[in-house]
This record gives structure tokens, sequence and C-alpha cells, in this order.
């Protein structure tokens, strides 16, 4: 995947951005109408709003809207369930910043390093908390059978995204180096791909064929695998833009990820690489609590990772995962309305070609 | 409220605490028979299998079954809901520990001090998924509209507890030391009573008696008050427990709330009873993080709250409170089933009479 250059956005570009942000809005608007106004609002629901508030894109109830009406559906009917997605990622993305000992989040401190650390797991949990509330409250007008799969979509996204966490945490503490590419890919399929991408799909067609569904004429399967293509694909672009990306666009802190230990792509493949001596520092490095490691040892992992190809072996690995995303792509949503279709293949260009 | 002595326990004493372990036992069961056997287990389903393994008395499932047989139902079909009572209460514990610093649990050391804050935190939030899971694939045999209404508990039970905890620790990070007795009971009321006591006897007696409650026959709201008095008597005795306990009967560390700077009754009674030199003494000590305060500190707190008799005080409040709750007892569990209401009848005289 090559990093395109900055360019004027085109007519067709600024069309997608401009639906992007409709269906981001949309599904904003739901959570901030939704918000509980009662006490108390210092310590808890002012800090979820303007959580909220100065979220990102909405990507995913992006892809869940559009992805509803590509198959028939009307984005009214899915609002709910695309604005409890993104309240569960912005719950997720809390409980993360902690987990990761990350410092910044959209360009600004992580909720746990302006609130305190109590304050903002218990914010994350009243997160999680009125999403599932949010969603049981509003399922009334897709009937009890499509409301209760909704749910179930939503328990699996649930469980997967933890697991997937569990795993990538799990290694870093006990220092793992022997992590093969098809690790990698499990824990991202775990932590990201379902929740971020698969869900997504699976809900809005969901809830655009109900009757589809149930006969088995529409098979929620199909979205499996392109969703973790797609999803694989933007994790390790995410991943990449991490050591290559410069602060000020990509909003968080550049070469966190090292700081962090993350058992990235390019980390599994310097483990590999490496040779014993060079492993034996890596391993001493990640030994370490994060707070003792330098900004000189993290630039010698990422020199390490230079000579060895691992950030071009990484984006390889993501334009392989995109071919393939593309292939599904085309046929998960042959047949589908065309305007829908056509933003989220833009989408997909979107994903993978943002700027370093 | 007077601590009573270690007396040899009587036979009456003897059954009331081996149906006590029988109700535990019961929702402890479920969960271990319904925990994932997948992976990962080493980061996620194993230290939560263990938690459960190691919990303690099942205070809120017994208080759920019992409530459940009194007014006619079988405990078998509140098992599932009592079960997830139990879990939810081991996510909070592992957050609580988290967000309160606390060391020790259970007469060990806290999940966060042996598994590393990041997977604890994780693994609260696969707590509270999984009991949300675990309620929904087992309301089928309630039948629809009391499965909605005992999902719609758990709502109001996860958004009290959650606002409640809220309060405490912002309480905390301001530094807040102008609370009144009815800030206090108020926070007590939203974070303990509700998830421990108000709700295991709501949810109990709805599934006894769906029809009664559809109907208006029976008001859940009845159980409201006896909730609060019993769970405000209990909170308070726990917290007096705290400051006048032994570690090894306790399982936690001692005065370890006022390391916490935790906004308790007795806090509270000092904050309004000192005077000014103290107040701005206090105010120095609780200004400081946790790791700055030292043991000779705490101590002077403490000699600070015998001097005012805080703590006599808070167990005055605490006695007040339990002779409330003795009169509402008679009323809400009139006419119920002799045996498990005997069981609550004793159950009262337990949980105030915890030895120091």
């Amino acid at each position: 995947m090559t990093v395109p250059k900055a360019q004027p956005a085109s007519a067709a570009t600024q069309g997608f951005l401009e639906q992007l942000t409709r269906y981001g809005d949309q599904a904003r608007k739901v959570l901030l109408d939704k918000m509980p106004t009662g006490e108390p609002q210092a310590y808890l629901y002012g800090p979820m709003r303007d959580y909220i508030e100065t979220s990102g894109k909405g990507l995913r109830p992006a892809l869940l809207l559009a992805t509803c009406e590509a198959f028939g559906g009307k984005a009214e009917d899915a609002e709910i369930a695309a604005a409890v997605i993104e309240l569960l990622h912005n719950a997720f993305l809390v409980h993360d910043d902690i987990e990761d000992l990350s410092d910044f989040r959209r360009g600004r401190e992580c909720m746990h390093k302006r609130l305190g650390v109590p304050l903002a797991i218990n914010i994350g949990d009243g997160m999680q908390s009125l999403a599932l509330s949010l969603l049981r409250q509003n399922l009334g007008p897709l009937g009890p059978m499509t409301g209760a799969r909704v749910v179930d979509e939503f328990d699996h996204l649930l469980k997967e995204s933890i697991e997937g966490q569990a795993l990538e945490l799990g290694w870093i503490k006990d220092n793992r180096l022997d992590l093969s590419p098809s690790d990698y890919l499990t824990m991202c399929l775990k932590k990201t791909c379902w929740y971020s991408f698969i869900h997504p799909m699976r809900i809005g067609a969901l809830i655009a064929r109900p009757d589809d569904v149930a006969s088995g004429a529409l098979n929620l399967d199909d979205f499996n695998a392109f969703g973790f293509f797609l999803g694989a694909a933007f994790q390790i672009q995410d991943d990449v833009l991490n050591l290559v990306g410069s602060q000020g666009k990509y909003g968080k802190e550049i070469g966190g990820d090292i700081y962090e230990g993350k058992r990235t792509l390019m980390l599994g493949r310097l483990g590999a690489q490496a040779d014993r001596q060079e492993q034996s520092r890596l391993s001493e490095f990640l030994e370490k609590p994060r707070t003792a490691r330098s900004e000189q040892e993290v630039e010698w992992v990422l020199a390490r990772m230079n000579h060895y190809s691992c950030i071009e072996y990484a984006q390889a690995a993501a334009n392989d995962l995109l071919a393939a995303a593309r292939r599904e792509f085309d046929v998960v949503f042959a047949n589908t309305n065309a305007a829908p279709r056509a933003f989220l293949g833009q989408f997909m260009d979107y994903l993978v070609a943002r700027q370093v």
C-alpha cells in the first residue's frame, strides 16, 4: 500500500467526505439526544458527552448505515444501532488508553490524563452500560425477533473485542516474542475486525433485510471474510502510521506502539529477522516497564525495523489484504444499491489511503 | 450497633450459615458452568473463573433467591439472575480496587496487583459483558414480558451503581470536604444499596410473582426503602470495620479508606466537627496523592475521628437505619413464606453483626 501524497480533494472525494460526515453526525446526534441529563454531570455524563462531541469521523456508524442502505434498508431504522456501536467504540478507547498507558488521543490528552484513571475507568464502564441500555430501549420498531438478533450481534461483538484485547495485553505482559503473523492476524480479527468492520456490516444488512436473514436467503457470515481482510489492512496501516506518521495529523504520539511494546506485525517481523544479539537487546527493552524505555531505545528499535524492512513487509501484507478485500467486496455487495455501494468503495480507498 | 464478641455459633446460626452457603453455591455453580472454556484462558477466562471460585459469601444471590422463595417462587427459576448479580458484583470489585488503589481483597492481593492494571481492567469489562450475555441467553423460561422486565432491573442497577461510583470518585478527586450526611447517603444509595440490596429483592420477587407485578398487585418499589435502610446500615458498618477491624478477618487493609480519602460518614463528621486548624491539616492530607500519605498522618486522622466520636456517630446512624430496616422488613415481608422470611431476618442480623 503506497501512501499517496496530499492532493486537493476531487469532487468525488468531496462528496464522499460529506456523506461520511452525514452518517457520523446521524449517529452522534442520537447519542447526544439520548445522553442522560441528570446527575452526576461533572464526574460522568459531562465528560461522556464531551468525548462524543469530539469523537472521530464515525467510520463504524458510516459502515453500518451505508450497508443498511446498500441492502435496501432505511438509515433511520439503523441509526440507534449505529449510535450504539459508536458509543461502544468510545468506551473501548477510554479503557484501551489506560491499558496502553497512552497520553494523547484525537489531538489532546487522553481522558485518564485529564480526569485521572479512576474516573476514566468508571466513565468507560458507564459508556458500555449506556450503550447496551440504549440498544434495548430502542429495538421496538424492529420487532422482537430482529431486535433479539441485533442484540446477539452486539453480544458477540463485545466477546470478541474483549478476548482480542486480552490477547494483546497478555502478550505484552508475558513479553512474548515468538508470535507468528497468524497470531497477529488472529488478535487483529478479534480486537479490531469484528467490532469495527464485520459487525457493522452484519447489523446494517440484518436491519435492512430481516426476513431474508431469517429465511437464510441472506447469510450474514458472507460479510466475515471481507470485514476481516479490510479490518486487518486498516489495523496494519494504523500500526504503520503510528511509526511513520506525524502527531499533528495522526492525533496520537508517534512511536507510541514501540513504547507500549505492542505486538504489531512489524515487531513480530523484527523478532523473527533479528540476529541473536539484537533479539536479546529487543527482549531486554520490552521487558522494561514503559516508563523506563528511552527515546534512544525506541529509535534503535525503529532503525532495526527499517534495516530489516519490517515496515515494507507490513505494507505488503496490508496490500495483499486490501486486494483480497476488494475481491470480496465485489462479491458481497454485488446487486446492492448503487449509491451506498459506491460510497463503500470509496470508504475502502479512504481507510487505507489515510495520510502520513 | 454494638459489635458483638466472637461466640460459638448457635444451632439457629449454624442453620442460617448453611443456607447462606447453599444459596451462594447455587449462583456460583451456574457461573462456573457457564464460564467460557475457549481461549484466551490465561489472560481472561482463567482469572475470571479463579475470581469467582474464591469469591465471598454470595450475599446478593442469597438475598435474591430467598426473596424469590419468600414470595412463593422457585429458587431454580431465579438462579441465573442470582448468578448474574454475583458476576456484576465481581466486575465492580475488580474495577473498584483499581480505582481505589487497593492492595488486598479477600485476604490476598487484588487482581490488578497480581496481573497488572491493563489485564484487570479488561477482565472487569469481560465480566460485565458476560453477565449481561448470560442474562439474555437464559431468560427464555420466564417468557418475553418478564424476561424484559428483569433486564430493565439490571439496566437500572448498572446505571445507579456507576453514577454512585462517579460521585465517590469525583468527591475524592475534587477533595470535597463540604459533604453532608445526606450527600453521603445519596452516594451510598446509588453505589451500594441498589445493586446489593434493592434490586436483588425486586428481581427475586418479580421472578416469583410476574403476574402480580404486571397487574400492580405487587409493587416492586415497596422494597426500595427497606433496601436503602439495610444497605446504608451495611455500608456504614463496612466503613467502620475498615477503621477498627483486623486485616485477617476483614480481608482488606485496615485504614485503607483513610489512605484512599474515601468520603465516609466518619470523614464527613470529622470535617464538620474539626476546628479550623484541623480542617486545613485534614484538607492538606487529603490533597496529597495516596502514595504520599504517611502512616503517621493516617493515625492522626483516626485519632481526630476518635476525639470527635465520629465512629460512635456513624454507629449510631447505622443503628437508626437498622431499626428502620427492621420495621420495613416486617411490613414488606408480611405474609410471605416462613422459612425464607426467617432466613432473611437472620440475614439482617448477620450483615450488621459482622465481627471486627
